[in-house]
């Protein structure tokens, strides 16, 4: 490909383009041979077509938001999502929103709740990513304790697959039997099976009742996965069960002014049902917690330091590197003494923000030195594993964690698990062009070297 | 293997066995070369090996209530799961329940809500399928409406697949994303992918409000299709929303003696939550609907009756096919309409009964010559087809909708979309061993011969 104009080939295909390099949220590096900005699901074939005849790699970009280096690329032609970007159809007797890849998530549930319908999942990255990568990523969110992620809520899939052809993936139906189920193969598949063009969603009326928001202060670690504990053993599905560990609490009132009371067990943030509060109030008091009911005002603050309390932490640092591992909710406790366990070996910070409700947690290294953080980070994730969680809940996989995901899958799901996985990567894309090197061919790779 | 003593071999892998041909549910034949009888995952695999080496079918029997002759074998190895048939662990802080596939649906759920949580999907076998026919055929039920079908349950599964390794698939977690979703692509695979031994579900606690159960008598189809429309209009999630047409009514009238009032729009059965039956009064008074607000004594009978109307149907002619359609609930009336058509012209009963809140119609054909009903079988799917649906919602392919399936997926899919999923087939069954002949396979194969 040396001495290879891409962008005047492309310009031949009548695209619009242009060519600069890029980097994502998390600073790797973007360096396209061309990007290309399609307005059309044809502009798309005509670019996939040629670059499936000519082996080159097809990386598609939304908004760029990824945490796992999955659009980094050397050399790529980038299908850039921005002119992409219309909501087609809003359906409110078949519950479902028809939309392009490159809408930006935070409009189009604005447009739902217009309608009075919502798509309940909500990254951190709302207001800022697309809702093709977000499919892409099957992102989660706060409301994933009691909505899922963005697997749950994809009925069905436009794609432009590897080989040019333009296909439907699904059906926009909430019952369909007509074959394999492939939509959930898609969702999640970070651009390595073909470009997103179109996507239903699901989506559903916004909550009718009253939910009341809580902010909890917790003595001790051991009372705060107790509390989570009892919650779940009660049967009470909260709209939203957040935490943030003492240290994140320090940040926040050191940074932002926050007013957070600090203590070793943290604070919860609660969003319930009222039909709960009572249950709550009593597993509160058992567990020596401090509640406060806030008032409207109060909670949009709260929602807003939380969502805030990444980019604070990253402020309080040099370099930090945010992981996102899994636990089974009864094994919080354990998951939390061995983070601190590495704290304390390694000499470095790592605060704890998590989606506490369903055991998603996000340790967030801060350090000096990035060497340091990247044994680190194998040892978080495999803390994962081996209290039998998942390396990754929301954020992926891209370049960032296919070692620890070949481990997690040999260890829990057994080897020919992950040659099955590549094994499709190769009937859906032969030639390799859609974001290659990344993620189930580069776990699959790096595992048949070892 | 002509001459060729199957279960003669299978003892001398000391496993239990019989021989003796069964009917499924739709009395579809099973003449397998021998049955057995495995106790432990080590012996499923035992069989697997066997039947890879020799290429030998093999069928895995549940319960044998498929609807679609997916259970149909000559000749085959059958896998019958009756000894497998342990809850291994209901987990009420991580909620789920892990079980092995033989375990009947009815005594799961009541198992599990003796701890406060359920399995919502209920197909009407409930009582009778077992866990594990449930996930191979992805199963609906008259929750779905608002709780989906199977697969939207299915966290984890455990599989001795067709080349004879034992795999977890997938994680018993909310959230995972360690590598692409086969978790869903095994949920509805018919049997064709591997042989199920262990499940993980999610479960959810018991709905905690007052339900209140509703019995709606309607003058006519146009308004029938309008009260459901409206419900979704108005953004309400009803727990059930199911319909019997006049014919249905009729027949429960004389053959269970059930006193329902019978009207030319047939009757809805609602089942909502309190703080909607204002809106939902509204909406029926508007469409001139007869409301009946039922006891609890009243919601069991009726609750029965509809359990009972596909029997009594059944009962009240030679033949019947039961279909399974889904439309878009905005297509209902469209789809009701040329139903009736179909019944003039084909001079038949087709009584309707559907789980009208989600689209999904299972129109009766009743009949004294079978010919017809295959010609008329296929009118019905086509109508969903053309209206945009799916030719089935949650009884799934088998050997019965094949070409149907084959058709739908050309025309809403692209054909591409067939052939990948038959060579994902072919990946994870290369000797074509798991119940051969059926589902993807068959209509790919049909498909190719037009």
């Amino acid at each position: 490909m040396e001495g290879f104009d891409l962008e005047k080939e492309m310009k031949e295909l009548n695209l619009t383009t242009s060519k600069e390099s890029r980097e994502d949220f998390l600073s790797y590096k973007v360096k396209p041979g061309v990007i290309v900005y399609p307005r059309t699901e044809e502009e798309i074939v005509k670019v996939v077509d040629y670059a499936n005849r000519k082996r080159i790699p097809i990386v598609t970009w939304g908004a760029g938001t990824s945490l796992t280096g999955a659009v980094s690329c050397e050399g790529c032609i980038l299908i850039d999502m921005k002119y992409m970007s219309s909501i087609l159809e809003i359906n409110d007797v078949d519950w479902y929103v028809r939309t392009q890849p490159g809408v930006n998530l935070e409009y189009l549930n604005k447009k739902l709740m217009e309608r009075g319908f919502f798509l309940p999942p909500d990254p951190a990255s709302f207001f800022l990513c697309s809702v093709g990568g977000a499919v892409a990523n099957s992102s989660g969110g706060m409301r994933g304790v009691k909505y899922g992620t963005f697997r749950d809520w994809v009925l069905a899939l436009k794609v432009v697959l590897p080989t040019g052809e333009i296909v439907k993936i699904g059906e926009p139906l909430r019952k369909n039997r007509a074959g394999y189920d492939l939509t959930h193969l898609f969702v999640g598949s970070e651009g390595t099976l073909g470009v997103i063009t179109e996507i239903w969603f699901r989506i559903v009326p916004l909550p009718k009742r009253k939910l009341i928001p809580l902010l909890v202060s917790m003595p001790s670690l051991d009372s705060t996965a107790g509390v989570i504990s009892d919650i779940r053993k009660s049967g009470i599905m909260p709209e939203i069960a957040e935490f943030m560990d003492s240290e994140v609490l320090k940040t926040l009132n050191v940074h932002l002014n926050a007013g957070l009371k600090e203590s070793e067990g943290g604070m919860l943030i609660l969003l319930i049902e009222d039909q709960d509060l009572e249950s709550i109030r009593n597993i509160i008091r058992k567990w020596d917690g401090d509640l406060t009911e806030l008032s409207d005002k109060e909670w949009e603050r709260v929602y807003s330091l939380r969502a805030q309390a990444a980019i604070a932490l990253k402020a309080s640092a040099k370099e930090m590197l945010v992981e996102d591992i899994v636990v089974p909710v009864s094994k919080l406790m354990d998951a939390i003494r061995k983070l601190k366990e590495l704290e304390g070996k390694f000499n470095v910070r790592m605060p704890v923000i998590a989606h506490i409700g369903d055991g998603n947690l996000h340790p967030n290294i801060l350090l000096e030195e990035k060497e340091v953080a990247l044994e680190l980070f194998e040892k978080v994730g495999e803390i994962a594993i081996e209290l039998g969680g998942s390396i990754s809940g929301e954020h992926g996989i891209g370049v960032q964690k296919t070692k620890l995901m070949a481990i997690q899958l040999a260890k829990h799901n057994g080897v020919k698990v992950l040659e099955i996985m590549k094994r499709i990567k190769e009937i859906i894309d032969p030639n390799d062009i859609m974001n290659p090197g990344k993620y189930v061919e580069r776990a699959y790779n790096e595992s048949m070297r070892n």
